[in-house]
């Protein structure tokens, strides 16, 4: 298969980005006069929307129930797990007044809602009976990002946090709900051809929290992995800080177990930024707001382009009635040049040009938009060979980010290779014995981060970690992180 | 048809409707440590989801395009226009605070979008050609209500606000648009079988900014009307504001007209009071999440009451297949009467009871919620009855609502006799000179207040003003409101 050019997006990835939100008209970035905020646009939000669709029917497929908390969260609530408030203050958006008046408390701009949660289950849920209850909400979350904000990737106000909150009577149903969470997400990223590395955070950059953080984390064209869903095994520590206990089966009290998981407008950054290519956006047919654009081409015989532009119509009804997402673009004022262009950026996954050839022959010259390929198809095979190309795109964009990103993971004990393997844009697996301070070391003279070990967990042998020299228990995974 | 009790609700609305929002697990409201903030709960969320869905899709049919605008608004942005901040500015929760730093600027939590929306079409719409544009977003407001809090009737977060904001090249547009507008929110309210006056407000309550506001009214059981709409031809107020002028057709630049319409989480709040009585809510089948439930009875013989349940799945399964939103209750350690009580209080339409005859027979028991009768169906003609009764229930619930808000519609020029309406819980409708003073005496001696003239309006002759017995030009009505 061709692969369409991608050498602005690799060489200038910044660039690249800002000229592709802004092109194909999905959110609209940095002329808001409040730093890191900005406005979907009517494109973007579908796709938005189509994406957060995708999560939902996940979640209630799998027996989590949709809620919606406040958004304004007391100072004193937020403050009651010391670790977690430790870990959010210097982030906390805080609402002092109301109207002319100072309030008496100041309410925090959610951040997380782990604490609201965790009070309110307290009042709802007293006995093992009524557990495991998994809740969820998509709501806006917010940080006062001290570092650089980057649209949908490094937010201020993040409009798509899907929190998910589940709360369990044993250690062990927690556990079970941590399986099923990133089965949840596994699912979701490849539904979006999003391919992703999984591992468990480092002691010192988990939730804070929580006992332990898996993440899912994808690699950018720039060359640094973009951390795009965690999920938190949150142990007690939340029930505990909330003094909440339930009846378990023995009739003891004890405090229950709880997860957590998110996901954000990251999802959207990652679909433009795994997928799209020189000419724009290309988008998953399954979440595409326009599947197929139907691009009539005048002739210069006036009636014959009355009789293309009919034709076209029928062929776009026929789309429509078999629920395929389809429009024409039919305005007279572009060419169908400047219209190809315009449906590229926009990534819509399958063009169909229509002029006087297949409109005496009844053979539809279809485009597709991840390889820039042509296809001709006869009228009467149009659905099955549309659904079949929209499959086929799907398919190959899965396939090929896949590829690419398993291309970019290298195992090493050098670490003058590791470096080297960095400045290819990878993410290099590096024995490790365990101990915090090796791995800081490794940080440090890679000039990298460190993903985690890998999840599931693998045990290695017959390899040393390369500071100390001692035994390695696992690899330590490190990248350029956004 | 019999008519339900509606005694509990008709005596002490109030706390019935306390009671329902807690029976049906609706919203949790009155234990967050928040002034007029609730919890939607898993079935309320998924009765809120509906409504919205059928919102959206209203206004997507009509070329409306939704977009998701920051939360946050800076205090100058706010302040542009200056009646609308001096409408708003008492109400505005404020964010002082990034962090432990205080911020350069105060920031406002969204209390509508008027200012927002007019910088950005700034930006975006120079001529005439872009235009009209119809731009929708669903969000949360902000409003720091002083007056009492009441669960999605009178909230300060308000997390239902469909905010629709419309541009045009010239104020006849923009008054076609306010046509628009209406007929979209009577569609809506009638899907939802809401009954509504509309009227003109009169000039001193309007929304602050605007030309002149169109609010859709309804009952509540306790006589006391409910605002559940707006919508305002915002004129050039805001776009002369914000100095923004496009080309027009003729080549010369003036301000953009713009209206703006709005719809809330009072939705549910009418849904809930207009149509539930005193076993709970009772749920148009459109938007209800379970359409009908499968109650299996137990028999004596364990053997026939495994061929119960079974039966019932299968009759489940069709209703299923047939996209009929269906649930079985085949909960162990509940009779079938603790069932009845707990899906006729969340509103369900239809209950399907299936016990031995019903498994002899293959004729069904099916109690419809509207009217709590009973009706036998045969299996065979399942599916069709099925939606016949939920056509019917939708129907009945729509006509009773209007048959009941038509009788609380009373005229006259008589003070007194107006008195008396008012405490049959009507609204009043009393010809009126156009004068302000008029009014304000007329409201004074009511203990009501002006909901505004009828819309379209009627213009009648032959009538007197009560106050100053001058020639009516219109009538006024008055209510007592939330």
């Amino acid at each position: 298969m061709v692969e369409p050019k991608k050498e602005k997006k690799e060489r200038d990835f910044s660039q690249w980005y800002d000229w592709i939100l802004e092109r194909a008209e999905i959110y609209d970035y940095g002329r808001y006069p409040i730093k890191g905020m900005g406005i979907w646009l009517p494109y973007g939000f579908q796709i938005r929307k189509k994406t957060i669709d995708l999560i939902r029917d996940l979640l209630d497929s799998t027996g989590h129930e949709e809620i919606l908390f406040p958004l304004l969260i007391p100072k004193w609530m937020l403050e009651k797990e010391s670790e977690h408030i430790r870990g959010f203050e210097e982030e906390v958006f805080w609402v002092t007044h109301g109207g002319l008046e100072e309030l008496d408390q100041k309410l925090a701009l959610r951040p997380t809602s782990e604490t609201i949660i965790t009070y309110y289950e307290s009042l709802w849920y007293q006995s093992y009976r009524q557990l495991p209850r998994k809740l969820y909400q998509i709501v806006s979350m917010f940080r006062y990002e001290t570092k650089a904000t980057r649209p949908l990737i490094r937010l201020r106000e993040v409009t798509t946090f899907k929190e998910a909150h589940t709360i369990h009577d044993t250690f062990e149903s927690a556990e079970q709900q941590i399986k099923e969470a990133i089965d949840i997400y596994k699912k979701f990223f490849d539904e979006l051809g999003i391919p992703y590395i999984i591992s468990k955070r480092p002691d010192w950059d988990k939730f804070a929290g929580a006992l332990y953080t898996i993440a899912f984390d994808t690699m950018m064209p720039d060359g640094r992995t973009l951390q795009i869903g965690t999920v938190h095994n949150l142990g007690q520590s939340f029930s505990k800080a909330f003094n909440y206990k339930i009846q378990l089966k023995d009739e003891s009290f004890d405090h229950p177990w709880q997860t957590s998981y998110g996901i954000s407008d990251r999802v959207v950054a990652t679909i433009i930024g795994v997928h799209g290519d020189d000419n724009g956006l290309v988008l998953p047919p399954n979440i595409a707001p326009t599947q197929v654009i139907v691009i009539p081409i005048p002739s210069s015989d006036e009636s014959e382009t009355k009789s293309i532009i009919d034709y076209s119509r029928k062929i776009l009804n026929e789309l429509l009635e078999s629920k395929v997402r389809a429009k024409i673009d039919d305005r007279s004022e572009m060419t169908p040049g400047e219209k190809y262009y315009y449906w590229e950026a926009k990534g819509v996954p399958v063009r169909i040009e229509i002029g006087s050839r297949e409109l005496r022959t009844h053979n539809l010259t279809v485009v597709r938009r991840d390889t820039l390929s042509k296809i001709t198809i006869g009228e009467k095979e149009l659905i099955n060979e549309i659904n079949h190309i929209m499959n086929s795109i799907q398919n190959n964009l899965y396939e090929r980010a896949w590829k690419d990103l398993k291309q970019k993971i290298y195992e090493t004990d050098n670490l003058n290779e590791a470096r080297q393997y960095l400045d290819k844009k990878g993410i290099v697996e590096i024995p490790w014995c365990g101990k915090e301070s090796c791995a800081n070391k490794v940080m440090e003279s890679l000039g990298a981060k460190s993903l985690g070990t890998p999840w599931p967990s693998q045990k290695i042998s017959g390899k040393k970690c390369p500071i100390c020299g001692e035994k390695a228990q696992t690899t330590m995974r490190y990248a350029r992180q956004y």
